[in-house]
């Protein structure tokens, strides 16, 4: 009599790169449907990204006894992130090792979720894999506020930080509104989003057919116009008593170079302190003698899971579980993205993008979503936009705040 | 035969100072008790504060249509807000024309909804009237984020920063947490407070038995000392990984100057830039040289009617209630307050306090609520604080943002 016996393969997963409020709900979808799919087989997730693979520090989810629901309402990464790049395929040893580390854990799922670089970490994963004859499927997940990976029509983390932006901008709004009068004319909201605008085009929602409560939007697409800035605030005041800008921190000026990283040191020879808001807000007060005040919305933004999106818990949830499926199907160097089959009403699937076209490439927004001043986001750019941040997922609160539980994390 | 002809005084309503979320539950509050208790008066709400009486825009509300429930949700102030100081009584001109204005309109009660100048130029208006013998009931209604007005145990618009602050911090906490292994260890938020450190105190509230997220207070009410700081942020690395720090933008200096205005000047001469938050990490980069992110929540915290307090909410409408009560009472020179009644469970009556010992008081922390070491709050100011945050109102949501839609407001 003969036994066949088929070896049920464990999975890796991990989280990589800035976190983002919804991470975790990719986590919740990837790891319970994994659990499901392959019942007998482990999931480990690493601790601090692909750091803790690397420093044998690996959770195991068999023994976590909390839900995993938790997970859908705790932002930033529940088993830590990392910033980590992996060397070229030439450094055999280190693969080597990698794949040793995999193998006594009779892993042949690697899920790594996480932006631009992660991709390309996984894109390489899949390659030495290949390379080395290891069996193994890697799979990224995407995931970024930036908004700006190739193929996927928007990234699960955007449409939360999306629906904070517009909001808080538009009580910002009501706020100097009501002081304009006698006191405040100014506001520059920063927020974050080096070389992508997608975050500050955000702003815009605030708007709507009624009423104007951002009246500037800066760009890091367009190069910063000074004395067209200036005259712009300017109208704004004569038209609505005030001036509403979101920025984002990535704005350039006419040569290219980061608006906010000035030439000036101060006397210690260090450079200027401050970001780009309290440099715009600056140019305010010297060149328009307009009152001002400024925020810089910096970490708030990218972890207020108390006002994240619900179309983007979503989305977040169903790349983590379509993940599970490409494993299941084979498929390796590959990533689930989002693709719109319908704008109004807005619909959406999950489709597979190859990890070559994604890594390291970067999606800025197009020229068509900015109007011919470069100071707004044109009705093209709004209906994409819209969607994204609709939907209210409010956490459980108790004593007044989030609870925000993790689950109970056990290293192997 | 012979008529007995009682004319109803109207009132007049105004909003002043630096506005918070939930100033228009005070108006709610007191401008539905006075169209029920006062039938057949009119109520006016000034544009922009006193402002509008001077230039005379009152907004008629009996003219108003929509609901006025929509207050109760709308940051900012609905009618528009002013900083104003009203001069001495020795300006009888000023005082006979603001005479004649109500006069005009057969107002009888002043209520003026505001901070501690606010209560000054209330008393001002009480004064007056009773020195140049105008009927006139002056009642002034407490609101301000910095909690600082005396008499009353807490001031509606303080609960609702709290409560953003200690989410936000603890949001902020968890995202720094996942990132600390290999990237960001410091974060800095900057909140409101010149002189009284109530709001950054609010981040300790972000803490629990289990669980440390805020490491470190930096208050007004504490000289800032600069080595002991460093040491802690040290220790919190050593111990947690990583350290969340909420300041206050009034942290003074040990010559009691404000640590976020620096002597140094920039190469145009101009003072530097950014608030305290960017200097606290820059002391840090340059001390300790550890990456680090900072924030600066600045009108972001006061506006966030997304996330205010029930508590704060109902205190809000209270005491706009209250006032009318006292009108009708006849006081004059007064404003309600809030009396704790019990701490555990939390109650609290609206009473009566005597603008004498409230205008241009400002009530700091106590001792008691801050820890030996100066950095955070003790289990006294955390039993103080945590009642205020309790509670979640989130406004109605259309597309995905707020709708915060105004009643309608029509010029007399």
């Amino acid at each position: 009599m003969e036994y066949k016996i088929t070896v049920m393969k464990n999975a890796f997963y991990a989280q990589s790169g800035g976190v983002t409020s919804v991470i975790n709900c990719s986590a919740y979808g990837l790891i319970s449907k994994f659990q499901k799919d392959f019942s007998g087989a482990n999931i480990y997730a690493s601790k601090n990204g692909i750091v803790g693979l690397l420093e044998n520090e690996l959770y195991d989810l068999s023994k976590t006894t909390k839900p995993l629901e938790n997970l859908l309402e705790m932002p930033g990464g529940a088993f830590g992130s990392c910033r980590f790049k992996l060397p070229g395929l030439e450094d055999e040893k280190f693969y080597q090792d990698l794949f040793e580390r995999l193998d006594k854990l009779l892993i042949g799922y690697f899920f790594y979720n996480g932006g631009n670089d992660s991709a390309d970490t996984c894109l390489k994963v899949a390659k030495a894999a290949e390379k080395f004859g290891y069996d193994l499927k890697a799979i990224a997940v995407p995931k970024t506020i930036d908004n700006d990976l190739a193929v996927t029509d928007n990234c699960p983390g955007f449409g939360s930080v999306a629906k904070y932006v517009a909001t808080s901008a538009k009580e910002a709004s009501l706020d100097i509104r009501s002081m304009c009068k006698t006191s405040t004319k100014v506001f520059v909201l920063e927020v974050m989003g080096r070389h992508a605008g997608w975050i500050a085009a955000a702003g815009e929602l605030a708007n709507d057919a009624n009423d104007t409560f951002v009246h500037k939007i800066l760009l890091p697409e367009i190069q910063f116009n000074k004395e067209n800035f200036l005259s712009g605030v300017e109208s704004d005041i004569s038209k609505y008593g005030y001036s509403v800008i979101v920025a984002s921190e990535g704005l350039k000026d006419k040569d290219g170079e980061l608006y906010s990283s000035s030439k000036e040191k101060d006397s210690f020879g260090h450079s200027q302190l401050g970001g780009l808001a309290p440099k715009v807000a600056s140019l305010i007060t010297d060149e328009l003698g307009l009152k001002n005040h400024w925020s810089v919305a910096d970490y708030l933004q990218r972890s207020a899971r108390h006002i994240s999106s619900t179309t983007d818990i979503e989305q977040a949830i169903a790349v983590g579980k379509a993940a599970v499926t490409l494993a299941a199907e084979g498929k390796s160097g590959v990533m689930p993205v989002i693709k719109r089959t319908s704008n109004n009403p807005y619909k959406w699937e999950i489709t597979v993008g190859d990890l070559t076209d994604i890594a390291n490439e970067e999606k800025v927004l197009p020229s068509s979503y900015i109007s011919d001043d470069g100071f707004r986001i044109t009705a093209d750019g709004i209906n994409y936009l819209r969607p994204l941040i609709v939907g209210e997922s409010f956490p459980k609160f108790s004593d007044g705040i989030p609870i925000y539980e993790n689950i109970d994390l056990h290293l192997r």
